[in-house]
């Protein structure tokens, strides 16, 4: 009945407003509905797609439909566009990146998508020797051998490791990427834990730190909380079409998914993308409620109601589940949502009047078993006109955090950068500190994972359109799954399935 | 914004219109709010409590707090109270019950509520024999041996089965039921699925088909899906404070969670309950939002907004995740409710003329490894008027089956009864479905599990309030979680809090 309501509140001569398309600034409800608009009906438009999620996912899949004629509007929960790629301020003028800001290499879609609009890319700094803290022991290490780095743990554990790395690539070189259920060994690898794996493979204790370190790194949750399939599948996601996905892929700066970083900040590139779609960009409009009404659905934001023939959700499932559904979504789709969560991640930036660790040989690049970041890289602009710490403070970590103040994880982080980088890495001359489990809009990050059971039981509802609604987000895709490139590969994919459907 | 837009819309003036609490009949937000309000602002109360959910957990603490002398709200989102528990009308006059049904031994809370309303129990009907159906053949066997049931396997598969239960009864009962976290080997048996640790354990065929059976039965979720501690906190949880819990009382129906029902069909409980509290119970008001506004809380339903000084919200965390919270919940509290996803269940019920099984020695009660349905009951009603076969569709089956139409479903099933009673069993004069993951309301059942790593990461996080929002509903039972005795509980636990609070 509210639906109706709602339907009714909308004086039909605006739901053809279509003058509000088209234009040059990116638009937030606010501004459309006017200050104290009160009880007066919401701004409405009508498009051919709404478009849930201003995120790269969104906004490509935006940019590819009205390339191809379509008019769109895309809902942005945030005041920004980006989702979960943000440029931070900071106080010296300069900026650094809160959430996705790596570029490597099998990630075409996001490279052609930033060449496109001209955001050009640099080298991580990845010069001089990389740090392991274990311990409470600091050793330096080389990364630029044949083997790429190889932590300086004892030969049992290298050993180890190595069989563990070489099984994991192989076993997800036995999982298709579009559809991990169908491995043969979907079953036996849906059924366990990540941890319960390990625990039977990665027998010497340095190596199981090794495998903890990856796994925390890459998915900001810890081996009890994956479902070993979920694992594979992510791994052999980390290619394209013609390269299959290695573990090193994931983990590897050079030649690996860190290996670059974009001239001025990932968020360069959805804010270009927002740019080009102009008005069609609302921002500051949460979607509520999504109602088939006829022929049409109805999109509701705060502020803004749209109409639209097909919808797109570009949101991460966790989130997607949080909006209204009339009618209700499938029951295996709506389940889905239930099962995938949002690991547990912080960024810290520590900013310097200069890199100091680069003259004492070091790349910036810290692996370590304890303290509350545990992974580190030199976030420095490329003409190192001031340094940058960047830290990831995840899983077990974060949730440790997520109650505490700003102040509190500043101080927990500056202890871990001195005990790695000597004392002057206590006096930054700016910090900034991102913590996605506590945004209202993500709710943890980077990505949402899959623990046992659900690829198998509900993998089929991830991209299967519900009617006339379509599901996009990094979550969704084959390639670079919880990648910025996977979104934009869903951004592409959810286009073309919405274009077939029109 | 929109939530300060919200604010403006209420008249001061109907912020304190208490006239609307008390007097005699439940009542529903659109007769509040009149037919085709549209625009208008929406009708307000002013309460000590607002009550999300009118379930067994939010009636309950209405109840209670009412007794204290509190004025209270409950939102109930559905056009009927009771939640996870309803009576289903048949068309023969009679009623069965499409939810939670069965009452047993140290379950002491929702039967002192039902005494107190008057509504009596009677035992589930356990004369005769069951019936096992394994590998297309069918066996009798006898329930009330010394050991209870013990289903006609080989003695290799029941000595096993003895020692993995007695091992399981063992585990659970070093898990404190108040903080299952902290049991001494709480991380070892969080890390892996119960699947992982039956694998290893149950390692005859037999014993693991009756656990897995167990499994699904109990949780409507399979072992794959399922953390070994929450397993093992749901055994501890199977009693109350004088007896521990064990395995055998969860799956058993004499002296087990099956043992008796309720007169009248379970949701004379609810509907009594709700009687009771009068209009303060208003239907068809699902809750949007819960947003704190000065010392206050402004709870928005579909046609009704309460303002309150505390709120209870007595929904399955993931539907608890639904509502949109401002300020934030805190992240720990939000990711627990992204991890505990619902399990897959159906109900379905046939009704004969006669209880025909019964002269055949049978009980009723199957025990099988193949169908849509795998487990039954004898629902008859206590005069045996007429015959009713209950069948759970649970965990993969129930998905198979979410989107199939009524009809597939109810031919699967009477395909399943005629195999397990006959021909007799093909031709019910009525059947009932009742279909839990197609619930806006539910979105699955019986109770939100909690997959490996949530319960020691999240664990402290099911019950802590967020400043004035206060959590109840079966999920945060210490004991009888997951049944209707939990939600009585969880309701008078929550009650304390509040009132304690205010």
């Amino acid at each position: 009945m509210a639906r109706e309501r709602q339907l009714s509140r909308q004086p039909s001569s605006r739901l053809t407003r279509r003058s509000l398309l088209g234009g040059a600034a990116v638009t937030g409800a606010a501004t459309l509905v006017g200050a104290g608009a009160g009880t007066a009906a919401a701004a409405t438009r009508d498009v051919d797609v709404a478009i849930v999620g201003g995120g790269l996912a969104g906004l490509t899949a935006a940019r590819d439909l009205v390339a191809a004629g379509k008019s769109v509007v895309v809902l942005e929960a945030r005041d920004r566009v980006g989702g979960r790629v943000v440029n931070l301020k900071l106080t010296n003028g300069g900026f650094t990146e809160g959430g996705g800001e790596f570029i490597g290499p099998t990630q075409d879609r996001i490279k052609a998508l930033a060449d496109s609009l001209g955001v050009a890319t640099f080298t991580t700094y990845n010069s001089g020797k990389n740090l392991l803290y274990k311990d409470g022991k600091k050793t330096a290490y080389a990364t630029d051998g044949l083997l790429g780095s190889v932590p300086p743990i004892d030969v049992a554990g290298l050993a180890n490791a190595a069989v563990v790395q070489a099984e994991l690539d192989d076993m997800a070189a036995q999982v298709p990427v579009d559809a991990p259920w169908t491995a043969a060994k979907a079953d036996e690898w849906d059924k366990q834990t990540f941890e319960s794996w390990l625990n039977a493979n990665a027998v010497i204790p340095s190596a199981k730190f090794l495998f903890d370190v990856a796994c925390t790194s890459i998915f900001s949750a810890q081996p009890r909380e994956l479902s070993l399939l979920y694992v594979l599948f992510y791994i052999a996601a980390a290619g394209n079409e013609s390269n299959a996905g290695t573990l090193e892929r994931l983990t590897e700066t050079a030649n690996g998914a860190q290996e670059s970083r974009f001239v001025g900040g990932s968020q360069q590139v959805p804010i270009k993308l927002a740019a080009a779609l102009g008005s069609r960009v609302v921002l500051s409009a949460p979607v509520r409620s999504i109602t088939l009404s006829g022929s049409k659905y109805l999109v509701t934001a705060d502020g803004l109601t749209v109409t639209a023939r097909r919808v797109v959700v570009a949101l991460p499932p966790p989130l997607a589940a949080r909006i209204t559904y009339d009618p209700l979504l499938p029951a295996d789709r709506d389940q889905l949502s239930q099962r995938l969560p949002m690991g547990s991640i912080g960024k810290a930036i520590a900013v310097y009047d200069t890199p100091f660790w680069r003259a004492d040989g070091l790349n910036g690049q810290v692996v370590s078993d304890t303290g509350i970041v545990r992974s580190t890289f030199d976030n420095s602009p490329p003409d190192a006109s001031y340094g940058a710490l960047m830290g990831f403070i995840e899983a077990d970590e974060m949730r440790a955090f997520d109650a505490s103040t700003a102040d509190e994880v500043k101080a927990a982080v500056l202890k871990d950068y001195a005990t790695y980088f000597g004392d002057k890495a206590k006096s930054p001359t700016s910090f900034v500190l991102q913590r996605w489990d506590n945004e209202g809009f993500s709710r943890g990050g980077p990505v949402a994972y899959a623990p046992p059971g659900v690829l198998t039981e509900y993998g089929p509802a991830l991209r299967r359109p519900a009617d006339g609604i379509h599901w996009a987000g990094t979550e969704t895709s084959t390639y670079w799954n919880g990648y910025m490139d996977g979104a934009v590969r869903s951004g592409e994919r959810v286009a073309k399935e919405v274009l077939a459907a029109l």
